[in-house]
């Protein structure tokens, strides 16, 4: 039997092993940050209709342009950008690819804030981009003069800030993102994939974006429009900057039905975001409850939050495991991360961890 | 206003110019070797169906392993394959950009034997492989001593062997291609998008996957499939292989509408294949009738046909379009390519081919 170290793989993937969390079947998975909250039925309908059009034509190559989505998403966003401004791909990893592919690549690097989004790492490595490990402040908060420092000492070709910061919650000063922008001739990518679970008043980088051509602010539809399973990444930016993705983007990258099912989903938007509001209710709900268990939990502007606190990370996961709550450990010591779901999830789990809190002994 | 070259772009993509065909709408549109045969009716509705089914859990992320598809594909394409075998992506062009990244990539090379599809020289670059153009022998043909003799001398770390070839039509013999693999120790991919509408009895390169670990064979559901609006492409291999292709793929990048769609249009293989005999008919056609018309057209196992002879084919292209009728103009001397359509479209095409031939004056 052939193994994979059989092949002429490159060297720098052997020994690696893909990336992703386990995709177990459990009656409250809080692991992956999803939006546990079905698409409304209502517009369900109205996204099947959409991809049933779609299907009549669907013999024929997509609009390679995506023109209909990206006014959509471009309306959706405000801010007076228009379609020339918006990107889109096959989740935000893939919109980070092409930004790689085009502004990193091999002789050039990519700096990030540790701990943070690790595809961030793995991207930069597929595409032979150079990953600088930068350091954070207490709490894993980013200041300008910490950021604006790595800048400076490591000279990368792009920055990427992930803004709430995944996986710790942290959210992100406007100001650190425009100091950073000023001291990096490069580019600078602002992950902004749980910006629509931000606190009231929180302003979005797409208001630093004019007269800024090399600042670029990436969203997700995976989240706040509980599309994971569509695969919908945008960036907004500068013209020129979409005009750099066609140059790297698979023709036709972006399928008639992600299409079709994109646009009909963000003509509902306001029914989309009503959950938004749900889940933030539940995310303050678990930062209180986890404070009051006992745990440190950070603060945090996603739908997720990280807490410290925790004896046995590994022991604690596996024991909520054991009753069907399926959370995230990522590596941190003493912290894991849970993804606010509903109201009974997130009960769900605030009971089994309080059970376990009840009698530390078999869990911790 | 910002331009392109304002930006911090690589410096190989400096210049270039985005890949594509344009996209016109006309009456009769066979440019991009589409199946021109819309879905059936009876299998657009479970299509429909199973893209009902997903939606309702959209929501979470699709499965990044997409058993069911690996499954399903390994059933169609039969040779004692299994889901172990296959991976898929989004469209063939993800796929091969995969094996790029896995088995190219600096520092590394891709023999293709020219005039074949223009999308292996960009892949090449956008992975940093070396394209190596070799070439082939009159009329296209690709013996395996000439192609053994151009894989010896440039020591290629992987081939792209497009079988049909694409633009030309050409059919591959699978002397050729076990032949090539025995003379390289790297990867041989053979492309099998067009393998579908192979004349009677040809063999597929899938009947040489056992016991050659590194031979891989692609393939897509964009053709043969009608499908080329949801980006289905897939290759058969060693297991192995889908092993190097998991440490490449972006997480989760296989939508779970994608995998729906593709699973339900699986289900109705005979009907959709049923189209493909109606394809190769027209392209038989396209054959005899271009010689009739005094052109030269060139053998073709796929649904499109290369012809040559034509004086003047930016101007032949022009009078054709002027009459509604799109065919593609692949920059090879004296030559034009038409995709074979329905009936009533071959007739469209062939009538007013006709008309400017006879009377070449204002046409050519």
């Amino acid at each position: 039997m052939t193994s994979l170290s059989d092949l002429p793989l490159r060297d720098n993937l052997r020994g690696l092993i893909p990336y992703g969390a386990p995709q177990l079947h459990v009656p409250v998975a809080l692991n992956v940050n999803e939006n546990t909250h079905p698409i409304p039925e209502a517009v369900a309908h109205d996204i099947v209709a959409s991809l049933a059009r779609a299907i009549l034509t669907v013999n024929r190559y997509p609009d390679r342009e995506f023109t209909e989505l990206r006014t959509n998403l471009a309306d959706y966003l405000g801010h007076g950008l228009t379609a020339e401004n918006i990107w889109a791909a096959n989740g935000s990893n893939e919109v980070l690819q092409q930004v790689l592919q085009a502004f990193g690549g091999p002789g050039r690097s990519v700096l990030g804030f540790s701990p943070t989004y690790s595809m961030y790492e793995i991207l930069a490595s597929g595409t032979g981009t150079d990953w600088i490990a930068g350091e954070r402040d207490a709490d894993y908060e980013l200041s300008p003069e910490t950021a604006v420092a790595w800048v400076k000492k490591t000279t990368p070709s792009l920055v990427f800030l992930c803004s709430p910061n995944n996986p710790t919650g942290t959210p992100l000063s406007l100001e650190t993102i425009a100091a950073v922008y000023d001291a990096t001739d490069g580019i600078v990518v602002v992950d902004e994939a749980y910006a629509e679970f931000a606190a009231d008043g929180e302003a979005s980088a797409l208001t630093l974006l004019a007269g800024r051509p090399r600042l670029l602010v990436s969203r997700t539809m995976s989240k706040a429009f509980a599309f994971a399973g569509a695969r919908v990444g945008y960036l907004a930016a500068d013209p020129a900057v979409t005009d750099a993705m066609r140059l790297v983007r698979l023709p036709y990258h972006l399928s008639a039905l992600t299409q079709a099912a994109a646009n009909a989903a963000l003509a509902h938007t306001p029914e989309m975001l009503a959950m938004v509001d749900d889940i933030r209710v539940q995310r303050d709900r678990l930062v209180v409850e986890l404070r009051a268990l006992g745990y440190a939990p950070h603060r945090s502007g996603s739908n997720f939050v990280l807490f410290g606190g925790v004896d046995d990370p590994k022991a604690t996961f596996r024991a909520l495991l054991d009753q069907g709550v399926l959370i995230r450990d990522i590596g941190i010591p003493n912290h894991l991360r849970v993804s606010a779901g509903t109201a009974a999830e997130t009960t769900a789990f605030l009971s089994a961890l309080a059970g376990l809190r009840a009698a530390p002994s078999s869990a911790e």
